[in-house]
């Protein structure tokens, strides 16, 4: 049995200051659930239903976990999905890094990238090519928000994020690393070789780098596109999520 | 003034039927709807808020507009937003290429992508790196789909995208194509040289290129990650508008 008091509590976690306040996150699924679990997260609380139960029997033995079983209608109260999965857990959140990676990492800026999809995909991306870290301007979405959470797919568990002024950030790390922003015109990274100590500074999806950090930013970096080539007007620009992961691929190929 | 019947009517293209029935779709928001009309679109309706009206003077003159006003409580029984937009215009659907392209163009097929944001995010990263040409399976997310267009930022205007039996067409255009299909294990697209011209195939999201197409694909290609260098547990995929962006932008630099 699970008391109305708690059920209110769970809902509340999809609100950033009860998040920030308890320091945990939502995950629903059975796919993202297990995915993190496997990935090292730690459970508050477990929630399934009962039919869940009966059709997923190994999960709960592989995973030696043991849920609280709750009804439809109670699942229905704590969701944050337009149709309610039968599994839902509250996860601690990681300690999230406020130093810097000590080794010879790259790392990733986020100037206040604001659709939860896209940070959740960004988090993801990074884990796949090895980034550990990530920084984020205060103005990012919570990477918490249970939308990131959905699509980050277990990474939020490996990749370090901490939320921090980018500006001061860069100031105190000038000698560190190599600080290179995305924008519409800069070097084509095709033709770059990038320093050991990379840190790549992705825009906000609208406006792109602020200019507090533009003016900080060591090198300007470009995604080469076919309207270069041949002259007709095409897309302005790409999504936020997919500049990082061109960007990080094309360094990944090249360590 | 716009009646009743006109307003069901411009909701019901919400519809994926209503859409296919009179080749319309809908757009919304200022950047959106100019991005669709400087890219070629041709309108068949235009609804925008007095209020819009007095903040966009300018948008009307520089592309030679003549909405129709309505009221912000008709605007909210038609908007497919969650919060819907001050202009919102129907648009003729683009001819839909049944042909393939006869040029030495590389193309791209997507096998049953189903989230409209990663058809949207697709179709504009190509249009990026100049593919001009898109064969979807027919279980495709309708491309015309409000999400879809929310996320192509005018490139739905510039890239020909047809829907068709996949294995129908690989079989038909064998000798046309070298039809490269995105795996978790093949061949690094990192050490690969592509044939003038490329098919990519991309698989669904969560079950990645159904085994009839698999059995026609000339190559497996994969996208290298840092999971293979280190044997740290990673995450197990990359979400599929971010592998075509790294394929089509490794293919890219190639060229």
């Amino acid at each position: 049995m699970i008391s109305k008091n708690e059920l209110k509590f769970i809902k509340s976690l999809h609100k950033k200051s009860e998040r920030d306040e308890f320091k945990l996150f939502v995950a629903e699924g059975t796919k993202l659930v297990t995915d993190l679990i496997k990935s090292g997260g730690s459970i508050n609380q477990l929630l399934v239903t009962k039919k869940w139960v009966i059709e997923h029997p190994e999960v709960l033995i592989d995973l030696n976990l043991s849920p609280l079983e709750i009804s439809e209608s109670e699942m229905e109260r704590i969701t944050g999905l337009s149709s309610p999965s039968p599994i839902l857990a509250v996860f601690h959140q990681p300690n999230l890094a406020h130093d810097i990676a000590q080794n010879n990492d790259s790392i990733l800026l986020l100037d206040d990238i604001r659709d939860p999809g896209n940070l959740g995909t960004i988090i993801r991306t990074a884990d796949w090519f090895g980034i550990k870290q990530i920084i984020c301007s205060p103005n990012t979405v919570d990477c918490y928000n249970s939308k990131v959470i959905q699509s980050t797919m277990g990474s939020i568990m490996r990749v370090k994020i901490s939320y921090q002024s980018l500006p001061e950030f860069i100031l105190a790390n000038k000698s560190n690393y190599t600080f290179y922003g995305t924008f519409m015109n800069g070097n084509s990274i095709n033709n770059l070789k990038f320093v050991p100590k990379s840190a790549f500074i992705i825009g906000n999806e609208a406006h792109g780098i602020s200019p507090e950090v533009e003016m900080l930013t060591d090198q300007r970096i470009a995604i080469p596109g076919n309207q270069l080539n041949d002259g007709v007007a095409g897309p302005e620009s790409l999504n936020a999520a997919i500049a990082t992961s061109v960007v990080l691929y094309d360094w990944f190929s090249k360590k």
